[in-house]
């Protein structure tokens, strides 16, 4: 028994997504209880030059869902950025996730060793699938979670690992 | 083509310990070029109730050892968490990585399916192994390496997130 790329991208993407609303839930409940705009989290960051709340999960939604859709060989959907309150937040997340439910496995067949080129600030980077996802998109992915999670933390909302990383 | 389950966790726990070395001597040269002890940086967290630096490094450590050990069906080899200094976290990582490159791929033969139980502080969870590596063992690395990124990050320390994924 094998694993496909597959196995090792979506599901993990879609579960790990899972959390992140649950997270985020989490924080809107904060904010109510302690009667203050959760946009003040959604805005909030750990430090001066570091990205708020609100684009920790733009891109791990874009992570999620470039990375999915690049070793499906089809074009990302593009999805604004726009959302600033949790709850919008928790849409984009559904978006994402409903997004990633459409692909089928046998999209990423041969993903592999597909090549592909990503064009960051930097520079453009050149992958083959296998490297692409493993050292480069979960590793993003998970930052962006994490990211948001401790962002949170850091702000005194009651969440702990077993949140982050889903209830069994 | 498909993948092993060493493929998707050995060489991403060296990769990323390596990547974490390099945050952690950044974090060094920092403490040095402001004249203060790197104890603090190790000492320090994101909030009261968090695990400070060195422990994020020591649960990074264990999480590589503890499910690369449980998937290849030995014993995982016990370090005792006695590092303060970012120096003493650095040795840390490279003895983790020794021991992680004295592991076979042919180890990791079937361990997709091998029972797997692990007692935690809340109870016991049981998996198979691909669930254990794929929805616990890997997010739980994951966060801890970024912990300690953010933990450095919040208190200055002039890194980005191409030190976090590791230069190509």
């Amino acid at each position: 028994m094998t694993l496909s790329m597959y196995d090792i991208s979506v599901p993990v993407f879609v579960r790990m997504l899972g959390n992140l609303r649950s997270l985020l839930e989490k924080g809107a409940t904060h904010a109510e209880s302690h009667t203050f705009d959760d946009a003040l989290l959604a805005d909030s960051r750990l430090f001066v030059d570091m990205l708020p709340l609100a684009r920790q999960v733009h891109i791990a939604s874009d992570a999620a869902k470039g990375a999915a859709a690049r070793l499906a060989g089809i074009e990302p959907p593009s999805f604004e950025d726009v959302e600033r309150s949790l709850t919008e937040l928790i849409a984009r997340v559904d978006k994402t996730v409903a997004f990633l439910q459409t692909l089928k496995p046998e999209q990423f067949e041969g993903s592999e060793t597909r090549p592909i080129s990503l064009k960051l600030r930097s520079g453009t980077l050149e992958f083959v699938g296998q490297s692409f996802l493993l050292d480069f998109a979960l590793p993003n992915f998970y930052f962006h979670i994490t990211t948001t999670y401790n962002i949170l933390r850091h702000n005194g909302v009651e969440i702990g690992k077993m949140d982050y990383l889903g209830r069994r």
